[in-house]
């Protein structure tokens, strides 16, 4: 019940053990087709260039910046945690000029600051966050994508914490790159990170292609562009050419993380994207009245959580660690601090892919009850559950 | 039977589906621990900084190679095959001065001229494939470690095809980085880099060590260092600060992919080192006969074959697409071509991790046979199976 990865959907672990195929197998290019077009549907999305960089979703991020963007290339990042932070690192490692919008942890970036400074700066690239785990809170992005493209700009966005759990709508939004994870919401192992791509990104990509010489065939050129991508692994140019009907060799992709990537979204769209985003509102919302209903403070601003995590102040006097520590020795259930500045400052807990879930969601505030008397606070007897409970009650 | 991913060994895809656990719980950061010390026994090195990129074979290459070069740095790349073209390429995406010392495709870089080539150039690292797969051709590396440590060189090695199936020592050929995967002799999946680094190497690295602003602390500088490591996700210093001690949040571990790492070494150490390299070599060498026994020529310098993998030259009049599809449609066998100069003129049979074994040789070698008769090739009756079972025979 922490901040991710969670546990793992059963139908998704056992997906993992599947027997390997070569790469070339037709029943293994099969797999990679058949899995662009579910992922096409969790995004949401009618982009072609739709596929897994095979890592964990912080390779989706470092392959979505560093392919689009040319050193010298201003980028707006908009910071509200500490995954702003990493945007703006691997930006100025692909040596962009970045600019940044701050909001204080637990905040969100008023669209209207982003918007100015897009006039202000004239960015190639504006790169957000959608819900930052650090905090736990997810940025509005419905108006993002229209103010990108008065500007000219390329939308990115990290939807690694929020995707399946969270409405995700890349091309209503207008998002020309969205990245995730598996770990989260999705219900698999982390490792692989779906990624989409606009055509007008693609455009971007397709100016900077090259062939690795080693595979070079007589009709491609020779000479690499003068702006050639800056990884090799992370070259989506020469990625999309593997899984597009080329499929030209780069790396072996990474089989078994395919399966598992693959039945998530199977999982993730038999149940439907709506019903998933409503379930996981649902006991996120029953989380919060639990711990509410325990006397704890929840963190940040309420109007715009991410429906799958919330944190709360670690009471005064109380060691935070010591009651995460009794959690997972005593009860088996797992919660988190935070980095930074909420470092031993909150507590995160997750409801998220699989554990996003009634009987996930009271056992957890069953066991916090005990573990929070325990430590010295003074808990209202039955308060989580009793608050959590009202609040499936009030549901259909 | 193709160049790999080969099929995976049955304790390591279960292991693949275990439950998965948190990045922070004590069970999960056990599990890396001890699975840093597997790979140490694997590599035969003692390095401290032995652990897993999180990403395929090429992610480990691409880790090493950026991790290492500060732009400008002079590099010399041995290459003997395609691989060898890859490690320029990344190399001069990492901005390094690269000189080659080339080698026909089929033969071995004698070692004379890469010493020659190491006092010309006078590289901060040369990097060399160990067995490259395109070829089938494995480089001696016994007195490469002597010879770069003169010169003040670092050398690293991709031994992804040959680590566990041939020998390599990391210590006592005085190696600075070796990488691998899992998806060749080790009996894997692809998608995680088993990684060793030597003290030398470290310090490189140390030299150039930063923490993500979003998680550092009071103690930590603030300012990046002028050469900064060019990836976040490869930035093997935070790796190592992820994996070390100070357990700073990196990526999300891959917990599937690390499960699988750690079951692929157990197996292979269970064996035995010298016992699987032993294997591989006697059923690379029953390989070999059957397919001379067909009347096949094999490609290159048999004296550096790799021991787990050999290339057939595809005979005139043959078309070898049709042949490798008669073998994967009516058998159930896959064989694989090659890149380059060389696709469509060999065939590249594997005898490597579970398929290293006599039944999957002579199974190989009786299905072949027929699929080239099929084929209009004149095959002697028997021939393949039967010298294959001659070097069996020869054998205690």
């Amino acid at each position: 019940m922490g901040p991710g990865p969670v546990n793992g959907d059963p139908r998704v672990l056992r997906a993992m053990s599947a027997a390997l195929l070569g790469q070339y197998d037709p029943a293994m290019t099969a797999l990679m087709t058949e899995t662009q077009g579910l992922y096409r549907d969790v995004f949401a999305t009618g982009n072609d260039a739709t596929l897994l960089v095979d890592g964990t979703s912080r390779a989706g991020i470092e392959a979505a910046l560093i392919s689009l963007i040319v050193p010298g290339d201003r980028v707006l990042v908009a910071r509200f945690g500490r995954f702003g932070h990493l945007l703006v690192e691997i930006a100025e490692r692909c040596g962009a000029e970045v600019s940044v919008v701050d909001a204080p942890w637990g905040e969100i970036v008023p669209v209207e600051r982003i918007a100015e400074a897009v006039q202000q700066v004239r960015p190639k690239l504006v790169a957000v966050v959608h819900g930052d785990t650090s905090t736990t809170i997810a940025q509005p992005l419905e108006e993002l994508g229209a103010i990108c493209r008065d500007a000219g700009a390329l939308l990115y966005v990290d939807a690694t914490a929020t995707l399946g759990g969270n409405p995700v709508e890349t091309d209503d939004w207008g998002i020309d790159v969205v990245t995730a994870g598996l770990q989260k919401c999705l219900g698999g192992p982390s490792g692989s990170a779906p990624i989409t791509l606009s055509p007008r990104a693609v455009a971007v990509i397709d100016s900077r292609r090259s062939v690795e010489a080693g595979i070079r065939g007589p009709e491609d050129p020779e000479a690499a562009p003068a702006d050639r991508i800056r990884s090799n692994y992370f070259d989506l140019g020469m990625i999309l050419d593997y899984w597009g009907p080329k499929r030209l060799n780069h790396h072996t992709e990474a089989t078994s993380m395919l399966y598992g990537a693959r039945e998530c979204a199977r999982v993730l769209l038999q149940e439907g994207l709506d019903a998933a985003v409503a379930r996981h509102r649902l006991h996120g919302r029953a989380m919060l009245a639990g711990v509410q209903g325990l006397g704890l403070t929840p963190f940040g601003d309420l109007e715009h959580r991410m429906t799958n995590i919330v944190a709360v102040e670690i009471p005064e006097g109380v060691v935070g660690d010591a009651v995460r520590s009794a959690m997972l020795e005593d009860y088996g259930i797992e919660i988190g601090t935070s980095f930074g500045p909420l470092h031993g400052r909150v507590w995160r807990i997750g409801t998220m892919g699989v554990n996003a879930r009634r009987d996930a969601v009271l056992v957890t505030l069953a066991a916090l009850e005990q573990a929070l008397r325990r430590a010295g606070v003074a808990v209202p007897t039955g308060g989580g559950t009793e608050a959590a409970l009202d609040v499936y009650a009030g549901e259909p």
